[in-house]
């Protein structure tokens, strides 16, 4: 059988439901959909082991926002979509304590762009880790936030869960919130939506294929993943299009052999991971520093 | 019928045999295949109008220099690479006195990765127009050689050909060679290949579709054309899998709807389109300055 | 005696008077201060021949924001800054018919970081040039606009001065708008400052001394010069302290020789550039299409 | 008194023997000059706690490899910089075993040029660590590298220290090599010079002032220090400028005010830093993989 690499709990979730048909409710596993800030939102909450081996996901509440209005630069859209992502993700932050610390990891390749999120949204997060106590006349009231790009594997030799885990161990954070690219199955998915999870980073798909698990078991602390889908797999794309030809015994042997990793993105890929990466870091940022207002955030980052 | 993007003359060829059987010969058309420096090269030539109808390309000579030894890093590649692609260059340009002006284009998108080997291959065009008078007592025996990217329509306003007709005009370049971002039909091909000819560039698929015809007729001297595929057009790839799955009855409803251009790129298309750029402009300062060495190049662009 | 280089015209000024006692007036020279938008604007106009002599500059108006402020990151500089900018560019386009084309030369090397204002500010003003035929339902009402960041000469073997020669003969602007780095005097002016003039360019110090005269004379069309000092010349500021501390007796020999051409220059001058070309750019754009807000820009230009 | 800033010990070396005398033998010093691969190489050993005091630097060794003949691109000057620095370096290393892994920390802003050698530096390292296990066929007889860029304080939060100490503890490397940014005191040091020394980095000038000490005593194990000098503080510059001149009363008052911190580097130091970078990482590679060529290192870092 051909394998759909997803990273999206959604998209594995509606895969799931074209299998089985669009009447089965699927035990163990809930789903419900909305709008926060003139967005759609997709909640898929994986209940029980039974859900977590239907989707080939773990345990846990898995939110997507699609942000297609803000890639389609619709009218005041990036604020918007800034409170959407700080409020969801507050939703998964509810129970840290105000001024606890975070640890922001932007995880991937930032040599490669559909892998570039992660390093791009770190280095646009407010690090105040450093300045509660050289600063504190400004920052007594601020949470201690601190990030880091570790970097690919292939570049470094050292596992991003290895590096994240001596880290922890010294600066002590109470969450670490891990931003990742990743794949989807749809076109329509790519760098136009973003998921937030408290499941943590489990080995996957991805883009750079750089991930041990990054989680409370490797990590010591609870990790927050938000995931930006960058790329289709190229023989996902060909065995849905065959699928959906009515071509019913698919074979490996149709898909076109590239000889090396081929991906699918859009042609204004540099720019979507720009606008991405600035919107994700941007409700990173509000989110542990609610009493900063956006203006503020461009005053303090540029 | 679905349409399928190549810009590949051996590609469309190939395409056109496939349709018509093996055994056909194409009139109007004459294919060789040989080596060179141990990479394989494919001479097709368009003969007459006929022809030229058949493969969807105006007369003339193309050549597709096929590199993946030097994408894949074979030993030595990278020299054998740049002495290929300048003793192909070299013959499409035997016509052109020794010391004749030449100017070189690169187009395309600079920001848009798979659109910028054209800029990347202009910024790394050994310029010495500007030496001849300046500093004779070492360039009085160069050619000179002027380059320019000249952006996309959709950036400055104003059509490539429009800029090089009026460049042209001042500089008075004895020939013009255009560089180009390519989109193939194989996934073999993308950033695997290079392709020369003698025909210019005619509106045609590319990459960002930012094309006015540049040839003899619009430029006013003879205009060689050097391209690189870098993506394929993802509906073609589709087309292609559904076909090779047997589908009989394709239809454009198969294919994935993005709600934008998608393409299908190399993982690494950041670092092909760095190391293509490189061989493809050393290959032309080759042809242009025979007198140099690579040693010579490297220490000059650097 | 040794040479102090500034490209502005208020610090040449400044030198003259200087050199003349604080009492003086120069004949031929007429200088105010002023704020606009909360900014010190110094305008000095050289009125004849005698005052184009003493300030080593052109006749014509030259206009100086001091923009402090903004790259001190005061609250809601940024708009304000755009405004100031729009306001006073408009003050020396006023001659000009409201739709009538205006062409946005960015000059410099963009592979030098404080050359590289020019070519930012190029890539970031909005062309409409094309728009206007191929979308008039939007676009009748707006101004033809092209830009172009013509490289270096070092580079494309092209003269700037030639290229938009042969560029304004084609596309026909009403004006050109020349955008360019220039050498300051005073480290307090670097990155602080923008100057407006309606002389065109002529040769001078500058960053990469790239420059032939880009004036009505060679373009045959008025050129309005939009100039960041980005650099102070090394062997100036040693001159400067040098008198400072009553040396009397200068002499060249005091001054370190580095054997190669050392600049002057912010520790932040990656940022500050970034900063500055998007504030020019932003003024532009607003002075050329005066019917868009600020919020239009980011828009249309993300 | 005027402070002048150098990180270099063979100028704290001159500056002392130009205020005491040329004739004076400074005790706790040992300072020679010597040349390798046709390369200026100046050895200054600082021997006791006297000699420290005097120079202002740890006990240790220091040397000082002239690189101007590659930065003026003598004929193949590259492979010759590159045997320099990995004998220089393997003489520090001497007493690590042959395949002791060891830690590449790459200090410094990648967003502020003169200041992002140590992160280009680390992108250039041969990462080997992964390999060893995970292809052994292939890598078993390699030193295991790991390789990082901690990036600054002000943007993640983390002191370096902190960061690389962490991760000692969990790649336990038998060696850390620190590659940073340095300030000159000369002008003709900047961007020609290369500083090896095998008392780690303590509190200093530098480019960025981003550090904390990355010693034995912070870390655990020895740190090998790589530092290129690529600015000269211009406030150190304007007092030899006086000091030359003959100003014998110096006085802080006549140094120039820029308001913000300013620094003197060569207009080229873009390119230079690129360079630079290269030579020093493939440099390091070499001495820490003996048994690749050039050629090796090219095809597996390209």
């Amino acid at each position: 059988m051909l394998v759909r690499r997803t990273d999206l709990a959604d998209e594995a979730h509606a895969l799931w439901k074209e299998s089985a048909g669009e009447t089965s409710a699927l035990s163990g596993v809930r789903a419900r959909e909305g709008r926060r800030e003139g967005f759609p939102v997709t909640r898929v909450d994986i209940l029980d082991q039974r859900g977590a081996e239907a989707l080939g996901k773990p345990e846990g509440h898995y939110i997507t926002l699609g942000l297609e209005g803000l890639m389609e630069r619709e009218d005041g859209a990036f604020p918007r979509a800034v409170r959407a992502l700080a409020g969801e993700l507050s939703g998964l932050l509810a129970s840290l304590p105000p001024l606890a610390p975070v640890l922001v990891a932007g995880l991937g390749n930032r040599s490669i762009t559909p892998d570039a999120v992660g390093p791009k949204v770190a280095g646009l997060t407010l690090a105040t880790r450093h300045l509660i106590h050289s600063a504190p006349e400004h920052f007594a009231a601020y949470r201690p936030v601190s990030s880091l790009a570790p970097g690919v594997l292939g570049s470094t030799g050292i596992e991003s869960a290895e590096l994240l885990s001596a880290l922890s161990g010294a600066v002590r954070p109470a969450c670490v919130i891990a931003v990742d690219a990743l794949a989807a199955r749809s076109l329509r998915r790519v760098c136009r939506t973003v998921q937030l999870s408290d499941t943590g980073i489990v080995p996957g798909s991805g883009v750079g294929n750089h991930r041990k698990a990054l989680n409370q078991e490797t990590l010591g602390v609870p990790v927050v993943a938000v995931g930006v889908p960058t790329v289709v797999d190229a023989a996902t794309l060909c065995a849905d299009v065959l699928e959906e030809a009515g071509q019913a015994a698919l074979s490996p042997q149709a898909l076109p052999d590239a000889g090396r990793p081929v991906i699918v993105t859009p042609r204004e890929i540099d720019q979507d991971v720009e606008d991405l990466s600035k919107a994700v870091a941007f409700g990173i940022n509000l989110a542990l520093h609610p009493q900063l207002s956006l203006e503020d955030l461009e005053v303090l980052l540029s």
